[in-house]
């Protein structure tokens, strides 16, 4: 099982297993020398015991530099209503900017989105660096929930609702 | 930020937030001693460089034991129609007995679900151990892809689709 480069048929049908993939869309936040943040889809819980979640963050980004910094994120699950959110939080704005679209708090683990499905602040608690990304754990300190349940979900590339 | 044990009302109102947070459904399969599987919603894409995902399995379960032994695991994400697949595989269910239901075919690096939207094997490219689960990240090796597209989520603490 050994194996060499991944052959471009296999990586072809790998991204298009990825597309097919739903997940929930959430903004990770975190405060460097500026508050920042960036649109994912791989926030997961990770364990109850202890409350946990994980992200897995490219490296290139500035919210990566920040977690790294600063030890804490939050993590912020969109509504299904939040699709004005997407295009600033995917790189199409940078810095301070992008949190001027949205009602946001801005909390010492990471800027809070005010009317997101839940907020969960956290500790990192622990990190794995992996090719391009690193996953983060985040021991969860702190969880806002908001009044509205049904979160933004994406697949296909583009956004999708269960509660159409 | 430093913590101690998290309060009760945090820890319910976390429980309340990943209820909300839609996942696709997957069973991880692994070859240990015998073929074994195990439900989750936590496997995601993790990165394309290299292509890779990353799963997060309960160290009791004897798909944990398989993966460490092997180094070897396959994601096999769900499709809308595969809601018999859950019981079995949440832990109604032990053994080979599980794999009678459904279509599988029986893989080096673990059972492949062979209606599956896709079936992804992986080599175990690293890990980290939290809490009561392990982060397994698997690259990439082979991707079947299925004719059906639309994937089983769970949300709310059941089931859910977006072709509904």
């Amino acid at each position: 099982m050994e194996t060499a480069a991944m052959d471009t048929l296999t990586e072809t049908k790998f991204r298009t297993a990825m597309r097919r993939l739903t997940s929930t869309i959430a903004i990770v936040s975190a405060r460097g020398e500026e508050d920042t943040g960036v649109l994912m889809t791989s926030a997961t819980s990770l364990c109850m015991d202890p409350p946990s979640v994980l992200v897995a963050v490219n490296q290139k980004v500035s919210a990566h530099a920040a977690i790294k910094a600063s030890g804490l994120f939050r993590v912020n699950l969109l509504h299904a209503d939040h699709i004005a959110l997407l295009e600033p939080f995917s790189g199409k704005m940078k810095g301070a900017e992008r949190f001027q679209i949205g009602s946001w708090s801005f909390e010492a683990d990471g800027a809070r989105l005010t009317d997101a499905v839940a907020s969960i602040g956290c500790v990192a608690d622990g990190s794995l660096d992996y090719g391009s990304h690193t996953i983060f754990v985040g021991r969860v300190t702190d969880v806002v929930l908001g009044d509205l349940e049904h979160t933004l979900l994406w697949r296909e590339g583009q956004s999708a609702r269960t509660d159409a």
